[in-house]
């Protein structure tokens, strides 16, 4: 508790400008702590009572914007607690029996996360939702699949996005996994050895809605993994962004003019309206820098720290907070974008160049019985040829394909940009057939809310 | 595929020097590869057969360390289907087909991990019963538990301990969590639109022991997500150890001296014989670093990078590879140092100040019945006139004591250090028969090998 | 320009929350832009002085607070440019002749960094002054040099902490180099390619005070390297301060018993007065971790962006105030602590162990005429055998160490910590006279304010 | 010093595998202390000239390949000491005198790096030089200048690649000011607290061409603030050829197609070989991931640690080797790649949409007499209607024009693409004759040295 520090010292040490934001789960965390001291016998049924009606009232000022922060105030807690003292006396003071400041803010952390991961799975799903509705849209649009920004084969529009579908849904299971180890119900672990009363610990967790107790008191007020991991999965998530964002705004150029994304989601010269910058999506995919040095930040503070509790610790909740907001107000947008989004499939058709369909043609030979190298070195020979006279491999008729082997026949025009998508019929590529599948699994997964 | 490149180029693209530790899992995805062809009658037996043959010699062939490396090759890949070709001649060429270089080196990565991951959990699981081990030689000692790195309440060693059980079990949980993402199988993806070719990947899966498919082409050639993740966990991993490192290294000072750790874990000076380095213990401590480096790398390299493979993403196996080796290095030594540790416990015990047991007093009283808020600042009281006159508290007679209090009686000569202990019986507290609960856990959890 | 954009997106896209502290820094560079303009004859000199008028205004309205922010201003700037157009009317719509907001905010941005960085630099040597201030007070106490945590050495405390004035000076050192980068002029690089009108960049830099005028107008736009410079700085310093930091935490400790932090400093425990938490040196050596979190975060935010402004850099101002707060705040506060500290000298003293003075003893057999190896050997056997007894080496009798070697005489009883300290009289040792030079170069070199 | 460790604590704490590179510093370092060991009498001159003599051999012997290391030699120092006791007997014993491994090895790291940031200046010399040559060949070529990628004005292709010149320029810069806290001698620090012999640090400095003492001996042996700022500087280096580099392969893309780089600098596909990869550029983007994961790196290990020398920092040298490595790789690559480069300026200059002009428009219109805000719209609605039109601001004749302004007249057929970059002519503005100058200017530069 500090005293008479003077107002700097009050500022460095205080947290209530970052932490205000707990005070549900801190009044949550209070009020179950309380009900079961009443339940337990360890205060009195009145008092229990006395402090739950307090809290409560304090949770309403708190939404109402009625609660007057004091410059005093320390943090959440302390605010919190100042106040249940003026509205129902001494007995407040009851209410930290058994409990220590360390342990209460491992739980509302706790709980913090607890809440929000929730709804952040939901706008996950939803940026799922907008790639899957851009893809079916769009189902028929033909793009060149790159690598090495080379044309490298032509895939359709929709297997690309859901290329970010599937990202998304490891991120989802990841942030399912760290769920598991942030439900974890701390209280009880005192200042660092536990406590002296005879509390009910299991009764707290389930009123709280958690899974399971922590297991060793040093380490529970100590612990910031499932911090660490919040953030680490959301580097991996922001960087998935980070990637997506990258093709919008390449697509979005005059020289790809793949796609236009609605007005509402870029900014305009006035004087030139042809210019239309991607702004949200620069701006997205800029934030991942954020979410990285958040994560570096919380690694760095917790390296070769004893146990157990150390003040080090206060700063674990600005770096959750700040890519809690950075991933929650970037989902949403990017959600929103995507649903926007304009897929110029004449341009994108139009781009591809058909030497992509080199490997067809060798294929084409290979099916009519010329080994699988020969065929590779007669189609290379043609691919040159075209590439020295600046014409299509589709640009060849028959009889000039003959001067390269006696088995192209008629058919060969047979291969073409549809021939070469529908001959990956292989699960997870891009094969008409297959790719609609994987869209209506994708609904599906989508529906189902896994 | 380069040709006639300068020697300096050769080096900068070639990854040989460090992707050669991947020739058994190139080796073992190109047999199953060519079994699934020849099953598939895509080539013929007798090829799968002489291209299986062929690689079973080479790996028989680099484990002798019988290879010769060209300067030419590339990687590791091409070195070996280089050697392949020598072997069996044109038949070298039918293993390509229905593969690409950006499938197959997916592919190695992800057998790699899954080769290595399950030995590193058996070394997590050695560290935590060495952890256990020093726990019960322990058992009984009594340790000041810190908050603030300043005495808080006592503790027992054991339990302290029990702390960094917890938390590498943790990390054990993210492991196998990380271990389902990585046990996905990418080979049909192809150069990254799929393969035109009726392959059988559930097969090649199931040879290889995998459990899933890969469900998007572009994705899974340019997904490194589980190397994200690997590095992730093994950050928080390194993280733990950089903790319990710092907490040995000021155990060993001469201030604290609470432990010794062994002479083969220590250095000495020549001349001082007294002063005992804790080498291993800090040079654990510093290669977090490396480790947390390793993270950002890959996490960097990967922002931004548009669909599907990029060549970029040929350093993911440095950094994968050198955190890796920095944690496959630290575990055992840790196990081994901690195997090694003296804990001086009459050092650990004449050092706890028994202001530490200022709290007991007070829950005394309360048990006497005086409420908690008086029975606080009556304590306090207590406390702050023993640190004047430098006494500990349980140096006042009764008679003293019952100048603060009437509720003093003989009786609270029972407030002692074992009392405190006794008193925390609460699950995850320090209470002896809590933490001989905790320790059989522990014990049962490692034999389960959960 | 954003129009009719949903209220999200509006949020997403503005900083006015974080870059109103730029306003100052806004409006000195608009007045100094107005008069050139007004100078030049690119508008009338009433326009010119109108529009300085109408800013003057607008800086005192948000110096008193009287300025109203709307929700629909995006950022600072135009907050300040739309009440320019409510003061003066459309005349305001001249100040952007001639200037874009890509190199108006790069303006800001420097003109921040040159307002702070001074202010900064007078903490930095207010935090020197405090560590020779501490040396100075307790110019006497000896306490044991470490290395790996074990005593090796007897030092001066003094020379312990000019040790991090020099990392200090260093750092002031950095700072300085890295003024000079952000000591560019942008204005005139227009949006990307330079401006039309005949500007006097000369003129708005010498008002400005700015030393040099950016070379290439897409660089000045894009360039964000002193951000970074700044940010890796900070990064530094910021380690420095964790470790002084963690030496002090360590020190405060009941086993270590070296420092006592002032109280108004340390917070305590209403029930153990005796428990005093260091919890601002823990807070500081915390925030490390915020300041290589923001240095990460610009840097991945900068990797791989082409040419020329991306809107990905707004975020850059985060991470410069999210630093520049982190070490503004912390270097008062540890100013003020170190200068509240009172050093044990006495415990420093008696906690040292006598055989760092192994090494003492064996040069004093070389001085005797013995080769060096020999009497390395000789102590090293004392050394041995005093540990074995328990004893300490100045407990031994001149007659027992006869047993060692002829050599010793009478006079090695001169051999004490004093005589240690003093023999290490080279520049940069800790003989007190060095050290009393050193500090007295310290104090020079605070005064000339280098 | 290890004596009877396991073979695996050996390796862990051995350091030989990366610290040889060092070896021709550590015995220019002991050559030039054996020298003033010698000329302050504090060991004999004969004594002197054999240790010279021995190391001058073992260089040698390094040099030319025929040294031995041995599995029980820690590092590089314990393997060039027990050669030369091999090769001179028991007088090598007195090369430690008055010097400690810890200042060792801070001379060392310091030499090295001393060695090569001349080596890698010129390097970033040469790469500057290549962007001016294809700046120079490139001379008229125009291209759109871009902002958040879209096109915005017209400029100069050596316009934007002198952008990447002042980059550079800033990064020798900080290099140059690196290199001053490199050049600081720490030799006569001892292990921690200076020395007992008369040494002569000066003369010792002045051999190995340093130009400062270290000032404090504890600070002298923990420091390694120059390994950090080695790095920062790196990262922000790799970050500019991350930019550089993301701009080449778009370019390098079929879709701009403003560039091709030479075929030794490209992979292509035997099937394809109209596809060239860029997969040089590819990798030089990649590896900034591996320069910010050292710097990072080095900035966790250093966190938090206390004075003076601890075992942590022997993993320094890892993260400088790793990231001089990676630059010195990169920036002869990148230099060569540069030179390899055909800028297709037909292409440039035809993909420009002529709406970047729509400033010009309305600046043709204020020249005319017109006010600016009016002028602005005016030609905003022109290129609106442009866009709607889908035509060229350039396809409308005067008579159309006139029936948005009578101020148009014949003269307007002088705005064009080449009247738009003539304008610019400001100070780093892209007007031809600027970019002349500019070009020139940077010709002296370079050949300055500077």
């Amino acid at each position: 508790m500090l005293e008479s520090k003077s107002r700097q010292v009050q500022e460095y040490v205080g947290s209530l400008r970052f932490d205000r934001r707990l005070y549900r789960q801190d009044i949550a965390g209070s009020i179950a702590h309380a009900h079961m001291l009443g339940r337990q016998g360890i205060i009195s049924a009145t008092d229990a009572e006395a402090i739950v009606g307090g809290l409560s009232s304090i949770a309403g000022e708190i939404a109402a914007g009625s609660f007057v922060f004091k410059p005093e105030d320390e943090d959440i807690h302390m605010a919190i607690e100042g106040r249940l003292f003026e509205l129902i006396g001494d007995t407040a003071g009851r209410l930290h029996t058994g409990r220590s400041r360390n342990d209460q803010v491992a739980l509302d952390l706790r709980l913090y996360l607890k809440d929000e991961i929730p709804a952040m799975r939901e706008e996950i799903r939803a940026l799922q939702a907008s790639l899957v509705g851009l893809a079916e849209r769009n189902a028929d649009v033909v793009i060149a699949g790159y690598t090495h920004l080379q044309q490298a084969q032509p895939v359709l529009f929709a297997h690309h996005m859901l290329a970010y579908f599937e990202m998304f849904s490891r991120d989802m299971a990841r942030l399912d996994d760290c769920l598991v180890r942030v439900d974890v119900m701390p209280l009880g672990s005192g200042a660092l050895a536990g406590v002296t009363y005879p509390i009910d610990r299991e009764s707290v967790a389930q009123e709280l809605g958690f899974s399971k107790l922590s297991a060793n008191s040093m380490d529970a007020v100590s612990d910031r993994d499932f911090v660490v991991e919040f953030n680490s999965f959301a580097a991996i998530l922001m960087m998935h962004i980070s990637r997506l964002c990258e093709e919008l705004v390449m697509w979005s150029s005059t020289e790809f003019g793949f796609i236009s994304i609605g007005e509402g989601f870029t900014t305009g010269s006035s004087i030139m309206p042809q210019k239309r910058n991607p702004d949200l999506a620069e701006l997205a995919r800029g934030k991942v820098g954020r979410v990285y040095g958040d994560l570096m930040a919380i690694l760095t503070t917790m390296k070769g720290l004893p146990l157990s509790y150390n003040r080090d610790l206060q700063e674990d909740k600005v770096h959750v907070f700040d890519t809690m907001d950075a991933v929650r107000h970037t989902l949403p947008i990017g959600s929103a974008m995507l649903d926007s989004i304009t897929v110029h499939g004449d341009r994108t058709r139009a781009a591809i160049k058909d030497y992509v369909l080199a490997t067809d043609l060798a294929d084409y030979l290979v099916y009519k019985g010329m080994p699988f190298r020969t065929a590779h070195s007669v189609a290379a020979r043609i691919s040159m040829d075209a590439g020295v006279q600046g014409r299509g491999l589709l640009d060849f008729t028959v009889a000039e394909l003959r001067n390269y082997s006696d088995l192209f026949d008629e058919d060969v025009k047979n291969v073409t940009i549809e021939s070469s998508l529908d001959a990956r019929d292989v699960h997870g590529g891009t094969a008409p057939v297959r790719v609609r599948a994987a869209l209506k699994a994708a609904r599906s997964q989508l529906e189902e809310g896994s």
